[in-house]
This record gives structure tokens, sequence and C-alpha cells, in this order.
């Protein structure tokens, strides 16, 4: 930690810095410049109160060297999480998994229908969402506890995995209950009662990054679910706010190998929201696996023109099959798997 | 609404679009240019699927002439929304409400003391945060239900009414049992769940901008709780994410008269958290009522060198009376009242 | 500056640093932390070649605690810049100045008539465009010398000084020949060429921040102006690119009380670009005020309906007077003076 | 062209809008819904003087349905733009062309060295400055002329292609003279006078986009030098300003689909300034790849630790060996081919 000192920083005040960082129990080292002095903290162990010493006079600004987060850092564990399904696909240890599915679970029809043609394509964990946090109050907000039973019923005819959003802390133990796997959404990146319940539950966490969300701060935000005791999360770049409004959002895949340097978590990428647009999936999808993505989430509706959301962003089963075949010839030239696909034979087939 | 079709869009396509709008209910009005075609559709009434138009083959883009959001509005209500609290102070008709206090409520001295200065100074609703919403999990939290039972010790005391915040939906109650204003944070401007309960609350509601929010996105967020029933919503300017390190955030100043010509609800500023920077806070603070805010929200800590949050951008209580007396000069310039200074004599003195 | 080493660094490349910056003349101070040692480069004399260090093996970033601009910062020189105008009118000297004019000269009629009502309204100094950057080639250009020449007729009808844009090098010189300020324009704030022939024009120059330009880099192109021997630089706030399309630019007003605590040069803002719509550039030139801006730089039309660009973003003349009268009263709140009224009599008045 | 009036709009002021579209030449088709009436404008081409609506009574906002660029789009024309360079390397055409070099040529030893290493690599076009850019004008500038001179040898030698940037109106001239790609780099994007004398210039123009702009932004830029008369434009996505401070710029590789969507010419893209980490050079050049690019830009120095600017960006020479081969099969994933490499003996073997 560096405390940089105002350019007319008084002998005194530099001295109060000094002063205050023994008082602490660290040691301090002043480094003076031209422009103007800083005092280096020595033997920083992660616990230094920095808003004391940012308040102190003559103080311009704290210079963190150390991250503020732990147990998320590779410092921490130097082995990249790998996170086992019970349908077999591994994600974050080689292999490129992909979860497809509608925005919304609109009807058994639908999420059965869709579901196997996903399956068919080689995707191995099946997104819908129950409970849709939606900009509007009067929007379509999902079919709640009997989306998750639809999409528990998929899982029996598929063998694929479910991931689904909780939007509240009880909806945490409703979704844990149906569901493979925990999405806490992009608006909720930073709801710590969110977090912390989604910390105590069983189940692996996706986190998605907030629209406006620094890489520091959604690994800070991971921090929290793992501080309760929860090491399976998986982080998930879905865009942000850009200038431009051309897209939707701004989808940042750098932000793939940057986390993937700083954290042992695995991170996928979103290009369904990352884009907004039908047309630029496909390519952004073969970029984020390019650029080094634990897996995938896409948007997939069985009948765009018709859905209660998110239409306009949804692939055709067709052109998710032909996604999966691009994805696939990457994945191999860049030296990993796709995850297995899944051969078990619906329940309902006699 | 308005729908654009691609360049290559063909007649058949146009012509499907203007079936769906007529088979919606609605007239469809084609308006061919040079480059492409768009179809109006005529009489809007806020119900249209908007996504179902968005998925048609040939469609580019839709484009919303009216806006999302009803209650809000100035179409709505035409008069500003008045929200009177039990001290007497008024926000948002015509007068200036400065909301001041420390970050986090830290113990009966501190908040009793600074809270008597602040009464003194002018300010007369008391802020202090007793829930914290903190980005590492391993930062002070807040004193929790002790906390609110200070804030209200402070009220007994002074007259000051109190602002405190909400980070879950159980949380909202315990609020409205101490506070006599709930606030969202930033974070939470779309944590939907909250602000539903906050919207079945009793008590004014004072929402934060998020971070990367728009101001229609906050005005949608303000939607969710007057959709419940709450009509008395405040919203605050705190300042959104900027690409310059300087200040911790960019405060949007324009927002201020920009929401007031869309909607009836008053808006104050918060420069404090949107600076970050305690040297900014009181030209900011004068450029916000400059600029038209219904009232402030200022951080102030009796001894922000030993501050457990927030402390580099805490004004001293000296710094506040002397930012008090500027603002008072500037808001009599635009025509403007300060809320009057509360003379009830501290419940104390004998 | 400080070079913070990976948290993997070993020993031999942390003592690689060491060994570098004595080998550049530096003293070298490690500071170990528990999760990684950075090294303080002792004496920095402003001359280090930090991409030498970022080099290194073992580096993980460069942190500069001096700023790179010299002749701007407030450390080469503590009191203000004032630029006095021949009319009188001072830049940065506790005045309020303001700057007024349509966004393109057009005509003899349309600029002699709006200098006339911007001086009674009490402007000093008036804008108008001859050359005009226009962001499609077949928008309208400017009317180029011939604009120049009308300028230069308004001054000597009015007494008012003169500042228009200038847009490549060998403009720098026609301008600086009719006009009494060069502006530089926030597409060309990193047009170096550009900065260096106005740096040797023997006029102030006026440097309008760009689109995306932090703060440093507004004062590193500042100092290509001084560098080349002008000292006479008026920095401009004129709005940063935003994600709301509410607005066309996001006026940060923070940047003028902290371009004024890190540089002794003048700053005013420009709220007709900053907000794009002329219904909010009446309350944002009021919080310019209050912020401490030097002054202000308004686009006013004669008829704003005909106006050949910007016309709706540009006040009606008797709007701008109005405004006048807000922000001399603010100005007079805040302890500052008007820059003074021109009284001289027109010359054309027998 | 749609003109939204204000919900507040009288029936003479929709009135005023629709007589002056006609008064324009143009049918005007008002849509009237709950909130408010839009007036459609029928039968644009492309120009109508939109300044003139904006500013009319009761308008709110215009919305521009066609684009004001023209040559530059695919309405224009609907194939793909391919630039043909001298030694055969072809840019737009299902090739992928790599551009590599220092971004400083520093001697001759060096340029000709790596150039050398560039060519046996696979790259058939040289970067290299010789005018730099650069934030600080104490910082190191360029060779100039004698840098262009050096590029020439290297030329001669490899027989790699040369780009090169040019910084003002002169200095396209000099870049003409020696280099096969004129640069205009992303602080230039919008320095219209540089724009055109590049449009006038015999030679393929690299115009970059700059920091703030959006898609539409960069292709009105590329208007100016297709006005001028010069059809061989090549994009370049590099970066745009992020908020996140772990990456210099934030690459937008969106934008080349949503480039390639809308406009015949190729598109590459700079991971090198667009991410500003050796690290990350190689994953995000991958992914360029993968989303469509039609070539990259690439920073290689033969010893980044003493390089004179960017080394921190840089990639040693064994790094671009392997990211090609790590390209090339990603190009052949996707139906594309390698720019063939040069196998021509360099000029000075005997």
């Amino acid at each position: 930690m560096l405390v940089v000192m105002s350019h007319d920083a008084t002998p005194e005040e530099i001295e109060g810095v000094v002063r205050t960082i023994r008082e602490l129990g660290y040691e301090a080292a002043p480094i003076p410049g031209k422009q103007r002095t800083a005092v280096g903290l020595v033997g920083n162990d992660g616990k230094v109160n920095a808003d004391r010493l940012e308040s102190l006079a003559g103080v311009r600004e704290i210079i963190h060297v150390s991250q503020p987060y732990k147990q998320v850092s590779r410092e921490w564990r130097a082995e990249p999480t790998i996170i086992r399904l019970s349908n077999g696909t591994e994600i974050g240890g080689g292999q490129v998994a992909v979860m497809a599915g509608p925005c919304s679970v609109e009807s058994e029809a639908q999420i059965l229908g869709v579901a196997e043609q996903l399956r068919a394509a080689g995707a191995t964990v099946l997104r819908g969402g129950a409970f849709k946090p939606r900009s509007s109050p009067y929007s379509f907000q999902g079919l709640g506890v009997q989306g998750l039973r639809l999409l528990a019923r998929a899982r029996e005819e598929t063998g694929m995995a479910i991931v689904t959003e909780a939007v509240d802390p009880e909806g945490v133990d409703a979704v844990a209950e149906y569901a493979d796997i925990i999405q806490i959404g992009a608006r909720n990146m930073q709801n710590y009662s969110l977090l912390r319940r989604a910390g105590r539950a069983r189940k692996p966490v996706l986190l998605k990054r907030g629209m406006a969300a620094t890489v520091k701060e959604l690994l800070l935000s991971a921090e929290y679910i793992l501080a309760e005791g929860n090491p399976e999360v998986i982080l998930c770049e879905r865009g942000v706010r850009g200038f431009d409004t051309h897209t939707r959002n701004l989808l940042d895949l750098t932000a793939i190998p940057v986390v993937q340097a700083l954290s042992h978590l695995p991170i996928i990428a979103d290009p369904s929201h990352g884009t907004g647009l039908r047309a630029k999936v496909i390519p952004m999808a073969r970029a984020a696996v390019a650029a080094g993505a634990d897996g995938l989430m896409i948007e997939v509706h069985p009948d765009p023109e018709r859905a209660l959301s998110d239409g306009a962003q949804s692939l055709f089963p067709d052109q998710f099959s032909e996604l999966m075949e691009q994805i696939a010839v990457i994945t191999h030239a860049i030296g990993k798997e796709m995850a297995p696909a899944l051969t078990r034979t619906p329940a309902l087939v006699p």
C-alpha cells in the first residue's frame, strides 16, 4: 500500500502518516520525488484500514498494491477450480461447456421441445428463466415455481443440467431445490444479501458481471459467495454498458483472460445478452471460445418471433446447431475439448 | 412506435409487419424512404408487445416513441409530487431539503453528537447507514438494528427526520419501523424484489440511480414502487461510472433537469458519493442546487480521520456549516427556499 | 514512481528491477507485502523512462505518483493564470466571462444582429464558427475566411472579443489574424500538429476537452501549447461521451474543481454542447458557475429554427438575457464578479 | 425520418411540422399515439435539413431512420471492397492479413532485424511509427522522414508492404511517397483536414476507430475519404475507452460483425492497443479472427524491454510466431485463408 501525499504536504503531515502507519503495526518507507512524497506501507497483510490513512491531513490518495479479494485469487489457489455437474459436464477444466435455452420458460411444450433440440445439438446445460427480472413492472415476469418444475421435467427427459436465476434470498432456496446451478443476474451482482444466501446453498452459482462492474468488483462479489463456504462459482461476462447503441451491451471479451490471470474460477461468456442481436451471436460466441472462455450461455427459442421476452436476440434451433459445429472446430484448434454430448435416451421413449 | 425495416427487406416482409400490426389491433402507416422503409404503428396505447414485432423477418429495429413508464411521468401527473415529512420538511415543492450525516452509524456518541451539529447548521434530515452494502465481504457492514435504534434516538433528541438504507426485503420492514425515509442504494436500483417490498411500505422511499443506469431505467425502477401503491418516491443522482479515475464517480447533474422534465417526482443529488472527494463536495453541492435539485444528501462525520467507512469523502462539521451558508445564497438566487431549520429544543435539555 | 511486481515474481526479478533503477541513476526502495512486493523509485525528477521498467520480467505494473505534465501544473505555478483580452475582459482572475454566439457564422446580418443583442445582454466575447468540423462530409462546413471577416466586422461594431475555431495548422494563422482567441475543438484535442502550431501563435488558445479525454490527457494537451511558448491557454469542459442518450454528451462539471486543483489555467464550461438541449442550457450554465467555472460558452442564434447547424441547442436571444441575469446572481453569491459589460457605442451610430 | 412531438404539443404545432415537411418537398404522415404524436417524413432522399425540423416548436426529437453515410454503406455497394497491395496481399476478400512490427522505428538494425523475423513468421505487412502522436510533448516523437526511409529499406529487404501513420496534412504526402498504406490514428479519426488529404492520396488508408467513436462516426469519417475520391479504406477496431483500468482500452470485437453488416469496407483489429497488455494480445488476436476480422495489426519488438514506446504491449518475436500458428488454425476453422506468406529472397542476399 502506498500513501501518496499532496505536493504541498508539510513535513509534519508526512510524519503524521509515518506515525499512523507505525501505530497500525506496520513499517513505513517514505519515497521522496520531485513533485511529491509517497509513503510505502511495508508488510501489508491485507488488514490495513485504508479509510483511516486516506483521511489524514496532506494525503492525496491511497494506492492499493494488493487486491482486496482473497479466496477467489490465484494467490490463494493456483490450480483452476473445476465444477462437476451430476450429468458429467465439467466447467473450468479444459472443456468448453455450452448452456442454452430460451430466455423464459413459457410452457411445457416449449421447454421440452427446445431442450431435446439443444441436447441433440450438443448442449449439456439447459437455461430458462422462471423468475425474470425485467426493467418494467408491466413486462412478463416469469412462471415462478411452475417454471422450475418444467425445467426439472426437461432434465428428466434429456439429462441436461439446469441453470436458472434466483432474484431474492428466498428464491435461492427454491432454485437450489430444482436446479443444478443457481444463476445471479447482472442487476443483482452487488445484491449482497442474495450473494450471501447463494454462498450458503449447496449448489454451484453462476455469477454474471454487472453492467458497470470492474473485474475487481466482479471478483469481490464472488468473494462474498466463497466467504460463506460455497467454493463453486462460475463467472460470466455478458457485456458492459457502452456508448454505442448499435449493440445492446459492449461484450468485453478481454475480461476472460484478465479474470483467468487473477482467479482460479471458471469464466464463461453470454454473447446473447452481450450483443442483443441474433446475427452477432454466432461470431461473438466463436470469439469468446477463441479468447479462452470455459463455456457459453446462449439464448435459443423454438419460435423467436413469438417469444415472450428477448426474441430478437434468440437463435433459431437450426442456427444453434450450426453454431455448435463452428465452436467445436475452434475449441479443438486451441487444444480444448467440448464437454461430451449427452447420449442418455430420453425417459419417455418406450 | 416505429418498426424500421432492413434496407433489403422484401415487400412481403413489409407486408408481414403491416399484417402483424393489424392483428395486434392497431393501424399501420408505412413510411418509405430512399434507403429503407419504416412502418408506423398508429394508436399505441402502451400495451404493444414489441418483442413480437422485433423478431419478424426483415425488421432491423423497433423505435419506441412513447416511454415505457406511466405513473412516474409528467403525462400521468402534471404537478410536482411533494413529500411532507413529519418534522415539516417538504421535498419537491420549491424547497431545498438537506439530508446529512455519517456514512455509517458507529456509536451513540458519534451519531447524537453529529446530529446536533447538523441540526444547528440547518439540516433537517439525518442520514446514517445501519445496514451497509460494501464491495468487500471483509469490510465493516454496519450495526444493523442497533444502528436503527441509535438513529431513532437521534431523532428524539434533534427533531431531524431519519433516512437510512434497506438492503433486502426483510430489512425494508425494519427500516420502515424506525426511519422516516427508506433508502434504496445504487447497487440495488434494479433489485426488483426490494423495490416491490418498498412499494408496499407506508414510508417515502429514496431511490438512488444505479452506476450505469439511464434516466429511463431509473424511472422504470421508480415505477415498480408506484405500481405497488407507494406514490412517495424521491430520486437521487449520485454519479455514474466514468472513465476518469480523478473522481470516484461522474456526477451527472444534467440528469436533474432531465428528470424534472420527464417526471413529477422530486430529485436530489448526493455530491459525496458523486465525487468521492471531500474538496469537491462543496462546489458540486452548490452546482446541484443551481441546477435545480430539490435537495442534497451530504456525508458529514464528526471525525473523518477515524471514520469506519467513506472517511475521505466526509465533510468536517465546520465545512458543512460553511456549505449550508453557500447553498442558502444560491437557493434564494434562483427563487427557492431552504427547508425551514428545526428550532425544536432537544428533548434532553431540562 | 512505484514498480509493482507480480505475486510470483522471483527474488531475482525483484533484484533486476532494483538494479535497473540504480542504473537509471535513482534509488530503489523495496516494499514487501503479503501478496506481492513493490519497489519505490526514490528521487523521481520526471525523466524516468517508465517503458523500460514496465517491460522487465516480473513487473505487473508501474504506478505514477508524479504527474507527466509540468508547466500547466499548480506545482509549476501556484497563482492562477489570468488572460486579459484587449477589450478588458479577464479570464481566470475571479471574473466570470461569457462567450456567446451562433454555432456558425451564416451571414453579415445574422452575426452583426446577434452580436449587438449579446453585447447588450452583457456578453463580452463573441463566438461563431467559420471553419466547422462536422461529422458528415455532406453537412455545412462554414464560410471559411469570409466568416472570419464577418466576425472581425462584428468586433468593430460591438467591441466584443472574437473566439473561433481553427481546424488545421494553416488555419491557425488565419484565425490568429482575425480573432482574439483561437479555439481548438474537442475532436482535435489530441491533434498534436495543431496544438504545436497554436503554441507558436501570439494569441490565447481555448482548448476543449475531448469526448473521451481524462483530465490528465486534457492537461497534457495543454502542455503541448505551453511547451511551444504560449502560456495563455483556457480550458473548456464541454461534456464527455456518456451512455445515456437523453443528452448529447455528459457534462462533467466536477472536472472544473478537479482542474483548478491541479492547474493554474482557467477553465470554462460549454453547456450548449455539453447537453445538446436548449432547455437544459440555462440550469447547467447556472450549475457551471456555481461549481466555480471561470466563464461560459453559450450558443445563441437570432432564429434557431432556421440555423444551419446546432439549432436545437441554441438559445433564443431573449433566453440568453434571462440566463445572464440568473448567472449574475449566482456569481455574486459565491463572491465573484461578472466580466464588466461593454459600454462602447457601436461604431456605426453617428 | 420521424419527427417526435412533445406530449403536450398543440394541434397547431403538429400542423406546423406537417407544413414544414411539405415546404421541404416531402410528404408527411402523422402517427398519433396515446402519449404523443410523431410525424413520419415520407420519401427521404438523404437531403433533408433535420436541424430545421428539430428546432420547430413542439418537437421533442428527430429520429433518423436512414444513415447519414452513403458511399461506405452496403446499400451503395453490396460486394466487399478488396484492397490489393503490390506484394500480393489482399485485404477484405476472405483472407486474413497480418500487419506487424514495432510501435516506433528506432534504428536500421531494429527495423530490418524484426522485419525479417516477421516475414519468416508469415506477416506480409510491416508496421512501424515514424511520426508518433504521444500524449506528452516530452515523450519520443519518432524519427520522422528518416524513419520512413528505414521502412522503405525494410520493404526492399523483405518484400513486406509498409503501413505507417501520418499525423498532419503535409505528412500524408511524405507517407504516401514511402509507404503502401497511410495510417490515420485513433486520435485523428475526426481530424477532417487530415481525412480529406488522405482522400486525395493515391494509396490505401488504414483508419483507426477513435476512443469514443461510435460505429456510425467511424463510418462517417471513412466517408470523408471516399468522398474525396479514394475508395481504398481499411477500418481498424483498436479498443474504446472503458471504465475498467485492468486494460488500457476496451476492445470492442462486436464492432467487427456490426461494421461488416453496414459497410463493404474491410475491418481489422489491433489487440495490442486494444488491450495494452502483452499477455492478452494472443487470446484477443485469436478472438478477433474468430469474430471475422479481415486482418490484424500486432506490435512486435525485437527487445521489448528496451523499446522506446509501448514496450509492455509488444510481443517478443517468438510469441509472434506462436500467435501466427494459432490464428492460422482458427482462420482455416472458419473457412478463410491466411494471406500467402512472402517467399521473396531478401534483395541483399548475393
